[in-house]
């Protein structure tokens, strides 16, 4: 049974929304890191956090996310033992793999994508625990 | 500081997306109500769960949210000592209150939604427990 990890939230600059997260809703900023593709930043404590994701240029997956819909939750990531079991499983349950094989996430877990294919356009990250 | 309780999801049909939750995303189901303008099916285990929430009518709240932007992440709600602190607090950031004053939410809980007037939509309920 899988519990949630975190909400991955598009949004255009991490320095904009910055102050809406920690200062409005008053979510910890938990620190940042920076990928090829994106800017991440964590808020909140405990294991559920939300977690900011500026894209790294329009053509980027979340710059890709954003042009389409908008700023908004791009992921629900659900915490599980295995990643590439889960990737299996939601071939089943037919969501479309936007990561074939798992491949390193940020905060040194691993990760993989799928796209349930939902009128929301929420994607669903798996999300292994190092 | 707030800790992320529960995500309200607004959907069409209970019916319809409890397969997705359930077994596509493999969160327990953990029960529902019926409330006056809105239908709640609650998934998930520990503190922080999925709360879908079917409208009973498209002129109640959760019925012109999905008219407005679709079906999807409806609110982000936040578990706070004091629903009336927490609506002070945030009207001094500029957040509009939906609910003006605490109310009884699901699962014995007291409420207080209110909007940040974020271009995703995204709305925030306070919550306290019972």
């Amino acid at each position: 049974m899988p519990a949630i990890h975190h909400l991955g939230w598009a949004v255009r600059s991490i320095e904009k929304a910055r102050q809406h997260f920690e200062t409005g809703l008053g979510l910890e900023f938990r620190g940042e890191e920076s990928h090829p593709d994106v800017r991440v930043a964590f808020f909140g404590e405990g294991q559920v956090a939300v977690e900011l994701l500026e894209p790294r240029g329009d053509k980027t997956s979340v710059g890709r996310f954003i042009a389409e819909r908008g700023e908004g939750i791009h992921h629900l990531a659900l915490k599980v033992d295995d990643v590439s079991a889960a990737l299996a499983e939601a071939s089943r349950h037919g969501f479309v793999a936007i990561d074939s094989a798992p491949h390193s996430g940020s905060r040194g877990t691993v990760v993989g994508l799928v796209d349930p294919l939902r009128p929301d356009g929420v994607l669903i990250q798996y999300v292994q625990e190092p």
